[in-house]
């Protein structure tokens, strides 16, 4: 089975869909939440549709540096409901050459969000390999337990801005 | 410049702009003039729309034989315009595993219509490549001349269907 080689994480986020919608594909919101404290996103790049770059450079106290990060793409971009992207290409399709690290093999990553109808967000992130030794590889770089702190910050976040005055 | 990992094939097909795209979005017309002769395709699956498979198996009388063939990814269908796929990724967008010879190395293939307004088609495939020996690895398999084959091929039909009593 092909779902085999996923890693899930689901979520249920106390946060408006549209708002943790928001947090994910605003660059300078992105920037606050999407790397595990005290590591920090210290660039984003993110061109919202197919084919679209989607680049961070990750930072650590520790001296830990993406460095640029390897560009990846954007694949599917459903408004408020879905957003998919690739390491396996770069902007506009072009194969990428894998990096180092988190970058060294191949992942897509698909993020759903919907509606739990008392006005939080089911949140989901399943990272799609292409095998189970590249599966095995992000499982022991702590995939759960960094993508779930970072949906701690996500559903923080959210709130935040839920409780901010309507501009 | 990234334009420099391409390989291009361009061509101005004696044929309608929608039976060029006929031709190559039917599986069972696309069978017909996708592998040069004498080599041929002996199975096809193509599901026409962004993360659906795109899989050929090749056969050749000298016992070339492809197998069934590493599933490639539909990336983009434009009606009648543009058609993308790449070999980085499979269906759904799960990263590929590489297989050999002519999948040895991941390659998105773009392939664009336009009318040239004398009723005929200017027609562009292009391959994107990673880096450059992947490039000239294509380019020694013989894109310009398996790939030029071809068009030949797809003009011949797109004309055959032209010539068809419509039903």
């Amino acid at each position: 089975m092909a779902e085999d080689l996923d890693l899930v994480l689901e979520r249920t986020l106390d946060a408006p869909r549209e708002l943790v919608w928001k947090a994910w594909t605003d660059p300078s919101l992105l920037k606050r939440w999407f790397a595990p404290k005290p590591y920090e996103i210290s660039e984003v790049e993110l061109d919202l549709r197919p084919g679209g770059i989607f680049r961070i450079r990750m930072v650590g106290p520790d001296g830990f540096d993406t460095g640029h990060g390897n560009p990846g793409c954007i694949l599917e971009v459903r408004d408020g409901e879905r957003l998919s992207w690739t390491s396996a290409l770069g902007p506009d399709y072009r194969p990428a050459i894998m990096g180092e690290g988190c970058e060294s093999f191949p992942m897509t990553a698909i993020v759903t969000l919907a509606d739990t109808g008392d006005g939080r967000t089911l949140y989901r992130a399943v990272a799609l390999h292409a095998n189970a030794a590249d599966r095995d590889t992000h499982a022991r770089m702590g995939f759960q337990e960094g993508w779930g702190k970072c949906a701690d910050q996500l559903e923080e976040l959210a709130c935040e801005l839920a409780a901010e005055p309507v501009r």
